[in-house]
């Protein structure tokens, strides 16, 4: 066993894709220019990744959670338990947690599902809500706002479910929404506490927001007041061992994303900060890469995440996605000219595809490969779905991957004698 | 989520194979001229697929299954409720249901297996069999002729179980058998039971039979009596939710085989019979593209299947299966050319090998191809077991298909945020 080994996990986010007839039947990342994804592709294992299993579109979640090898069909409850400690919650198992926007509404009609993107005097407003807010029936509320309009709060009390519907609407203009029990809610009687008591919350911030100071500087301002807040991605926290504990591994995650960097609390890893990440196409690809050399003196495992490809996938822009993957492929040119591959190795892979014609998250498989310690590489040439496609690591899936990546690093226990 | 797209599975039954040294060492898919499976792996994404798992080779009715998203593994419990289906009886969960041949004894020897495959006079014998077999102990007896020799019965009570033995012998000129509980039964009493009533069910209807009018004037016209009925392939009916209910898709089945055409009632598809498909060589392929054409018109999913290859396969008469495999290539060369693939993604397969060497099912793996909506094209050239292999697809499993399809649909939800 060689105990000095790292890994470095990099994440392309959203960056899977399909054909496209205007790049001439390429893919982004093959019609990108990626010289440093080609070199990892043509010295290292290739291969496909299904984050989820075959054809199952996954979220950014499920993904991150599935290739840290937390299986999320056993233990994702949602999403909103990885907002509420990203926002630094102290999220305990069995809580209910919510990510929200402040937002303003007239009567129960959302004008503004950001309140004009309020960027000041939401912490005065949260204490606020704290402060008259801080329980409902024997259910203990905690609201912790994040950037701008966004904030998270969690429900933490006996009897509760994360199966309700959501009290945002989602589209400005229409009603803001009463929470009730999912349809197919198997605790039934959580969901309807959990709704009763979101509506309560609901109705009771609208009550000490709608006449807030802070509110009444925004209207003499002619800035929309942010007098409500709305839940949504409601989740229950479940208890999940942490990183270290599982795999003795010390890790560090270098992410743009909160609800990835959620995750990252969650399993105790440490959430490092690189200035000049944005998490927009504008990022410093090259802080991030410097920061994940710097991360590997004293951690076994770096996972990074760039997230301007998913952008460039959502808004259904191919030339964005490209010059974003070109981004992430300068990141790793930085790191295979700086990291001392003889005891490293990389993984490059996406959380999930996000093709440009879709325009939202796809099942399809996405383009994987590893470098450096451990590894076995095959011919492939470059690097993108097809040529990864032929490689040596065939279809693995996102459950796979701490398996294959600890097994490189020469760390993984024999099953047997 | 484009909600007007729609796809195809076409299989081409038994279609799978092994190489033959007559053939070149071709198999008898990749011998057979067949342009438009070959423009479908050349345009299209390509793979290997195991109806079960790999070596395990697949009957019509747990392939079609799981193809369809429901596992056999978990959900089969023998044929018996598909053929019962398949003609007509409301079949309910919990229901025991056999198929069955009217045969011709001579004491308890069976002379002839079809009794001289009798066409005419079978409902009035079954119309005696309800009337005077109608109730066995506590059980209700459910009886339904079917085309020639064939019928379904089906026992509805009480504590019954699948797990007995047949009553058919399946040979000539030997004694027809005694049910019994199978050495294993899960649930010995219900099989008890059930191979009791089995029993009562076959002495009363050969009873009943012996001296029947029907019997009488086909003793006079020299032809074999119908004297007995011959129950085999035992199955529990469970409760499967409808095909529209686990997926929100239409879905309609063009098949030629009733056991199959049974699973589609059973998922409450709508099974769609065509003129001149006649489940053999001579079956009308045109007639089968073009109701698949139409199908499309207002259904989500049609899933076709063409008999022939099968019977090729199943007689060791590797010509057969040739010619049969050109005929299901005629079809979808129709298909190419009539439907609007910009919406629409089809699949091309086989639900299990039926090797000539073998002439019965084997566990081999089979080719796949996907065409059309939401694919990603991979390099390979043909249609066949060699050259799919090489495909993106890689390796799938029968159970994967219905993700793969729905997310090449953009049906597909996310799992997670």
């Amino acid at each position: 066993m060689e105990k000095n080994t790292r890994t470095i996990i990099f994440i392309g986010d959203g960056m899977g894709g399909l054909p496209i007839d205007g790049l001439d039947s390429q893919t982004t990342v093959e019609a990108a220019d990626t010289p440093a994804m080609d070199r990892i592709a043509r010295e290292g294992a290739c291969g496909l990744m299904h984050p989820i299993s075959p054809g199952r579109p996954a979220g950014s979640d499920t993904s991150h959670m599935a290739i840290l090898g937390y299986d999320p069909q056993k233990y994702y409850r949602g999403r909103g338990p990885f907002e509420a400690k990203g926002v630094g919650i102290d999220v305990r198992p069995g809580d209910v947690a919510f990510r929200c926007n402040f937002a303003t509404v007239e009567g129960r009609t959302v004008v503004d599902r950001r309140a004009g993107r309020i960027d000041k005097g939401t912490d005065r407003l949260a204490e606020a809500i704290r402060e008259n807010v801080g329980k409902i029936e024997d259910v203990q509320v905690i609201f912790e706002p994040s950037v701008e309009h966004r904030a998270a709060m969690v429900l933490r009390g006996e009897g509760l479910s994360h199966e309700v519907t959501e009290i945002d609407p989602h589209d400005p203009g229409v009603d803001y929404l009463e929470s009730r029990p999912l349809e197919d809610a198997k605790d039934r009687a959580g969901a309807q506490k959990t709704a009763r008591v979101l509506n309560e919350f609901v109705r009771r911030v609208h009550e000490v927001l709608e006449d807030h100071p802070v509110n009444e500087e925004r209207r003499s301002a002619g800035k929309p007041p942010a007098n409500i807040v709305l839940p949504r991605g409601a989740g229950t926290a479940v208890d999940l061992e942490s990183l270290k504990d599982r795999y003795g591994l010390d890790a560090a995650m270098i992410v743009e994303v909160d609800l990835v960097r959620g995750l990252g609390k969650y399993l105790d890893m440490d959430v490092i900060r690189v200035e000049g990440a944005t998490g927009g196409l504008n990022t410093d690809e090259m802080a991030i890469a410097k920061a994940v050399d710097e991360a590997l003196d004293d951690h076994d495992l770096v996972l990074a995440n760039i997230k301007a490809p998913d952008l460039g996938g959502h808004d259904g822009d191919c030339e964005k996605k490209i010059k974003a993957i070109e981004k992430v492929d300068r990141a790793l040119g930085y790191l295979l000219d700086n990291v001392d591959w003889d005891r490293t190795t990389i993984m490059v892979t996406a959380d999930h595809a996000t093709p440009c014609a879709v325009m939202d998250h796809s099942g399809h498989p996405v383009p994987i490969a590893f470098f450096g310690h451990g590894t076995c590489p095959d011919d492939v040439e470059r690097y993108g779905e097809r040529p990864c496609a032929k490689g040596i690591m065939g279809h693995l899936r996102g459950m796979q991957i701490m398996d294959v990546l600890t097994n490189m690093m020469g760390r993984a226990e024999k099953f047997g004698a």
